[in-house]
């Protein structure tokens, strides 16, 4: 009976595993958890409401606290029924240096720093938005992140030519409009690194304002960096989208893909 | 007689069901109206043409919704022709709380609701834009809005997945430039929330430039933030371009993917 | 060999009819003549430009309206060669009011008003630079450019209906963000018309930051416009994108598109 | 053993030839020493770096400079080990003036012409920055480069095009705004020249905000030019998708498009 309270608390705990109607309250219960967490943490910044509901912030986060670490200890616990942490110690051990083990601790930690040490950082505090990274685990449950991840994963190298490609673009820019504004904005352009904030602001095209070359050496060489910036990005908007389709090809022609000629499979052959 | 009118009064009013010269006519008419209308809300908002040209205003308002109440009436008449509202009071009844019905309502009452309470609230005159909904209709009546449509709900989980990834950026981003720049701009970055309308006007590349970051590591954050939103940004242009691609493909293929001299399948070949 | 004389002018002046020398280094220097023009007229804008070199550039204007002169009386003359405009008379007549032929009279005609009329208007002078006109005829000898309108004239439903929605948008923002704003920044945001300004600078992601929202909700929807914008300009990106692959693959198969089955030939099949 | 030695150090200096232990090292070594160049030189236009370490500055430069001299005068030795400059003074003579060797030199030069004749123009410090020229030789040796090559060289005419037509939309805009806003913002719009800056940053939508349309016209005319812009940004984006899918399929279809039960050739079945 042990064994089966450990198993069942294991699959409560990765909706994943299986999906029975438990599973799913206590997941999304958790998921809403940490959603008002982090919404928590952002509001707590804004001074007024920190200072009118300061007391409810601090309830709520040790209510949130004490909740994460009954999670916490019963993830530990029943983590042995998962044969890669078997052993009944190591195994444990093994766990709790696991990625997704050490997001969740760091998560609470700060908590019992707090109490333990006395200390009130407002850095610590922040340390409680590390929760909001256990969200990004949900994306894995979606079966289109699989089909992002394979795309990025594929075309990793265009997509690193791609980024060299604009560092270097960036680089030379930045170069370049020191050379044409220094001497007109001696405080603007003030240096070489300062002018790649400018050439990053542009070749992403987002254009804050706070850099503008006004000499016409200047203009015509941002004209210049801008236009090859667009050219530039389109390349990893141009991959990823001949990502997609050819996964997406793929996908559909699992099973149909056969040869005109014997009517052989042609994806899975073997002699 | 009575039937026969009620019929042609139905389709008059539904461009949709069969196209006469007449129909066209009212149609052209009625979307001409609407369009001036949205014009005349618009131009009512700048205070000189409303202080000189106020009265034209009332009346071509005032006529407006005399058409549009005649419409309303007759549409609600002619509603139980439809067999979807065939009963003759349930029908209508039905037909009055469908959408389509409800905008059209939506749009002239606040008329009535002046007349009868002689309130003249400014937000009740605007709610006269809801007749602007009504050219959303018109779209549909194109071809090439199912291809949209089609393209956009085939790839519903695709796009969601990006948004839940954009905003995953915006969060994070918000988050990290907020510890960078609020000692140095406290009153610019002053909150969590306030930095992320500096990450959404980033990642869009919209860069308005009323928060921009000045320290070095804000700078080397935002660069970073403002690349990876590009490359964000590519996947829902990527996806919805694949997306394009394949219902072309689908389209052309349907039928018509015949070889023309022998009749057999281009597609499907097995000999 | 009257004839001939206006045989060879005539090909001579349209490089598209066949290429000789002599042609091809007359067009060349009808071009650069044209570019040098928009040059001198964009230079002249500049007021110590003009006051230092005022009478070079009045030169230059007479010498180029006396080159073009004589090109646009040869062509009106060798245009009855062409069997378009095949009557001594009435062909030349339909000529002058063909498009290319009033392009090349506007060009000239403002000098010779200036010196019938005495008239000198700045904006006379400036409809010089309708000559630059000229230089779009120039693209179509670019075999590229029949593809790049091909695949503009086949989705235009499409890229129409794009184009639709964002007007949509456009409208539906600007009137939110009066709504939103107009009470924070009656100057700024005062009135709809004024906020469309807004609207179309956020969608298309320029942001300039003349007019950027300040209120809560403002930003808020700022913030989904911003997304909206960029969601409806992925889709004439994509649009275009699969045009062109369609064109182009046209293109490819054009010869060797093959019935697998009977060998015929799949695109031009006349039984 | 003199031909082996300069054979080894041929290769050692050439790492595509051949991949031994010695030669990544090497290797890797040039390439950090370039990287931790550039830094230098960016970090040397900080004026107070400058001023705190400017005897560290000098001392890597000397260092860097003995390096690259070695590296250059074994290159040019080695030289004549490569077929193409087989000849022992004549072939040297013609690596000297190659691509590749001017590179080198022009990145070490500066330093000598300063002891030679005194000079220490801040300019010619910053020539050493040719010195990052040598990285995008590396890029050659990325698989994914020569596929983006091919993908820019198959497609040049297309992109050229729309170059143009960017250039077109630049110029007609840059002179259509010049005519709305002259006369409101005398000192922004002030020429046409001056109007091409305001066209390149609206159209490529970096938007910075220096020169903002405040006329109705000119807001019109923006707002168009700013849609066209984004129409035919996506015409550069369309291409290099379009050209990636078919470089990717053709890779694929390479050699290996055979069924794999009957060896059949997949794309050309005569029966």
């Amino acid at each position: 009976m042990y064994k089966t309270t450990k198993k069942k608390i294991h699959i409560l705990l990765h909706p994943e595993l299986g999906e029975t109607k438990w599973d799913k309250i206590l997941n999304g219960f958790i998921i809403t958890l940490i959603i008002l967490n982090v919404i928590a943490v952002f509001l707590e910044t804004e001074q007024p409401l920190l200072e009118h509901y300061g007391k409810f912030f601090r309830v709520f986060d040790l209510v949130s606290v004490i909740i994460f670490s009954i999670e916490y200890v019963l993830r530990l616990w029943s983590a042995n029924h998962d044969p890669r942490y078997g052993h009944s110690f190591f195994g444990r051990l093994k766990y709790i240096f696991s990625l997704d083990a050490m997001i969740d601790l760091l998560a609470i930690l700060p908590f019992y720093i707090h109490i333990a040490v006395g200390l009130d950082l407002r850095v610590l505090r922040l340390l409680r938005l590390l929760r909001f990274l256990r969200l990004f685990r949900l994306t894995s449950y979606m079966k289109s992140a699989k089909l992002v991840r394979d795309v990025f994963a594929k075309r990793a190298n265009e997509l690193k030519l791609s980024l060299v490609l604009i560092l270097f673009l960036i680089i030379i820019a930045s170069s370049l409009l020191y050379f044409a504004e220094h001497q007109a904005q001696p405080r603007v352009f003030s240096s070489i690194p300062a002018s790649i904030w400018w050439a990053v602001v542009t070749v992403t095209s987002v254009g804050y304002g706070d850099m503008v070359p006004i000499t016409i050496l200047g203009k015509i060489l941002s004209g210049i960096v801008s236009l090859c910036g667009l050219a530039l990005l389109a390349l990893p908007a141009g991959i990823i989208t001949a990502g997609f389709l050819e996964e997406t090809r793929k996908m559909k022609h699992n099973g149909n893909h056969v040869c005109p000629h014997c009517g052989g499979d042609l994806d899975h052959h073997e002699h």
